[in-house]
């Protein structure tokens, strides 16, 4: 009985809950009154060598026989069921490591073994949802020192794939805290890779915003490598631009994100340890970090980016990784377009030095790029600037670009939408500022990302002189529904601009 | 759109979450679309003047309409609900009082404003499981000083019903982290009140045990009283034994000490604040306070007990309450029966004097009834004893409780489950170890809290010597089946208890 298992049909119930694994059983199912089960219950669902920890529910409806059990998607994917299978129920065994979290809740702190087995339990789907918030907040309410921020990332590095690429230099990028529209990567990949750097970059996808660097990136090339692609896109043009998640970089990461994200909890230890761990499981061995700087950007002052900046150093340096941190302005969106085809656009403008491509957002490439030509020892330092320059201007790092997306599998044109509709500045003015959160909105419910061409085009910078009247921005949508949508938002919400008389 | 609202139709699921409000929506329904809603997300539900807000899970199935809502059974109950109506569903607005629980887990100290808007959104539903778990953990990893845990203790107090009797003293007691059998609870207050004490106690239902006060003292007499019924009985008598729940002391703690025996979690700023907000709520001056310490009990050694009496004291002292703290024995179950009637019986056998009657409870509930006559000034110190024992061997505390269950709504004898098995002891020898979580789930798995009769009889403690064939243990139960799993989990389990030879 205790410890011994109950079988069950499975149901897809096509529930979607992000990743959370859940399970809805009878009140009265036989599984439910032997092991003793009530609602909210942590329950062990196992289908052959497969077993997943869920959450249970109970119904008391017939939309579920008492013999079955009906799965939320992420559970059903994970144990990789197919229609009509069985599986056992059982209560979940202890997660011996909530210990270690309960120790650290008590003042202790964590060695290398504990945060191993933390790590393992949290890739291995055994935290609910408030065992992964209570370790985030245990780990930041009492900070992690840099010994534990070592650790931590040590382990969740060693949590999932080690890549190597058999050369000494590996060349890495990273900006911290997105900032809507940054798509700065595929452009310092061009350049690095047209420069002689290995620079094998794994991106992410959007999970909040309306479009992250891999879905951009989509609509130029396949992203979706395994790694026996990307080494030999690697091994051949010396740079990729992949999706990470097809990869399983630091898998502990991405679990611990989200939850960081819906409590907006980022805090430092947190942070060095979720970048590290992904760069060192890439292979990264000189690693540029982009560190936006401004009163609405996560690091808000030079004090809390000097300290950030020491222990990242000291942290990356006992993994053998140099790291150059640079400051940047976090005060605006990044280029024109938000969205994955728009932003794709941008970047291709800037690669094809056509006149009109968004200046800011070649300045930052360039900024990036120079900094990890002087970090690899490609440029001498000072110099990484004027190389950067050069391979743009050229027309090498466009070559480049074409290549390696060739090489990802075919180069393509980003799709563009079938319906735009201009938004007009309500009066003229200076415009002072701009909503990043309701920005991002208006283009997710344009459509983005889902609908790769769908999105919000920024006609004007911070700055600049609007005419009431004249467009402002753009919005772009495949479907009349989104872009009803996303026009009865705009019609709300025009106090998204700010413009001063 | 932004702050609109759309209706859809509500269909009651009768999904069981505990108290979690979830919501179920069609990926397809248009209140998805046009609030670009994702799961997981957080929504306001209203119905009318009352709401709530739910986590979103999208379904794609048949088993609701692209305009339908199922509501977990806490968001129906929450808002009210009757079958055809119509609620209203949109984003959830930003709750505000996150920001002071980051405030906190980046290092900052809360003021009285702070943990007024934690509270009042904890009691409102406002805040997610992980927001609760977050709370939690940063009022722990990073301890609550004696200042904050003031604060919080108030604003808890504050947060619902505040009761007060016209007194100028009014006596409670408390059994701080919960030994199995533990029932001093009507003893107490029967001679209490036999003394002249006035000593309004309300308890609580069992929540993940086998019973609570609340459910042995139903199977005695009423126990669902409001508060005008509940002046009424202590104005008559002198004292009652009330369920909690009926009048809601202290709500926001009731929500937190969910979240925090899921997490098993109790600090001491917490512990504090839990118990002094129920008892400043319910109207009492002088409270004693039962803190069994044992190598398994809530508190482990004397420096601890010491410093947690040193900062009760402090803080009761600070809202006029005085306190005394009694250190007494955790180590194994108290009394013979677990489960509410068997547990009704013991406190009837010391009541009335009986000569079986557990010695343990006895002694227990005298020291504690002592201490309440001394710390009332009704006895001298040192003499409390005397006067608690003399009220119980002359019969005048049990004459008292056949009072106030009268009071209550009348005097019932606990119900006599028509279903008993003898486990017998598998060898010879010294009883040295009881398993009390093993223990506690066999009497959940007979039946307990919900089948009143159900539960377990324990006739041997520790150092008793058994005897290899003899009865060591009854089961009772109402059911054959429920008898049928207790039994299969006690036949893979008799390692529950400990008989060396």
């Amino acid at each position: 009985m205790n410890g011994g298992a109950h079988p069950l049909h499975a149901r897809r119930l096509r529930l979607l809950t992000q990743d959370e694994a859940i399970v809805l059983m009878r009140t009265d199912c036989h599984v439910c009154k032997s092991e003793g089960l009530a609602a909210r219950a942590r329950v062990l669902l196992r289908a052959g060598s497969r077993e997943v920890i869920a959450t249970l529910y109970q119904i008391e409806n017939d939309w579920l026989g008492a013999d079955e059990a009906g799965l939320s998607e992420a559970a059903w994917q994970r144990l990789g069921l197919n229609i009509g299978d069985v599986i056992e129920v059982q209560n979940a065994p202890t997660v011996e490591s909530l210990a270690d979290v309960r120790r650290r809740i008590y003042g202790g702190r964590l060695d290398a073994r504990a945060f191993r087995g933390i790590i393992s339990d949290v890739v291995a789907g055994r935290y609910a949802d408030i065992h992964l918030a209570t370790f985030v907040a245990a780990c930041s309410a009492f900070p992690l020192n840099v010994d534990e921020i070592t650790h931590l990332t040590a382990e969740m590095a060693d949590a999932g794939e080690r890549l190597s690429w058999g050369v000494p230099v590996v060349s890495d990028k990273h900006s911290v805290g997105g900032l809507p529209g940054n798509r700065t990567t595929p452009i310092v990949v061009a350049i690095a890779a047209s420069c002689g750097l290995t620079m094998p970059k794994t991106s992410s996808r959007a999970i909040t915003s309306p479009s992250g660097t891999a879905d951009a990136m989509e609509t130029l090339a396949p992203v979706d490598l395994d790694v026996a692609t990307m080494r030999r896109v690697v091994e051949m043009e010396g740079g990729c631009i992949a999706w990470g998640g097809a990869v399983r970089l630091s898998p502990a990461d991405d679990v611990l994100i989200r939850v960081e994200r819906a409590l907006e909890i980022d805090t430092e230890g947190q942070l060095i340890a979720s970048v590290l761990s992904k760069k060192i499981a890439a292979g990264a061995t000189h690693v540029v970090l982009d560190l936006p700087v401004g009163p609405t950007a996560k690091v808000r002052t030079d004090i809390a980016a000097d300290k950030l900046t020491e222990h990242i150093s000291i942290v990356a340096s006992s993994f053998g990784m140099k790291t150059r941190i640079l400051r940047t302005d976090g005060s605006q969106p990044v280029g024109r377009g938000i969205g994955p085809a728009l932003e794709a656009r941008d970047v291709l403008a800037v690669l094809r030095c056509e006149p009109q491509a968004p200046k800011d957002l070649r300045t930052r490439a360039l900024v990036i790029a120079a900094a990890a030509l002087e970090l690899a020892g490609v440029a001498p330092e000072g110099l990484g600037g004027a190389l950067a320059e050069e391979a743009l201007a050229t027309g090498r790092a466009w070559a480049k670009f074409q290549r390696i997306c060739a090489a990802q599998g075919g180069m393509r044109e980003p799709p563009v939408a079938p319906l735009t509709r201009a938004l007009a500045a309500p009066h003229s003015g200076i415009l002072t500022h701009v909503n990043n959160r309701k920005i991002s909105r208006l283009a997710k419910l344009a459509g983005a990302p889902d609908d790769k061409a769908a999105g919000v085009e920024l006609l004007a910078r911070l700055g600049d002189q609007v005419t009431a009247g004249a467009p402002l921005v753009i919005v772009h949508a495949e479907a009349p529904g989104e872009l009803d949508y996303a026009l009865a938002f705009a019609a709300a919400n025009m106090d998204m601009f700010e413009i001063e008389v």
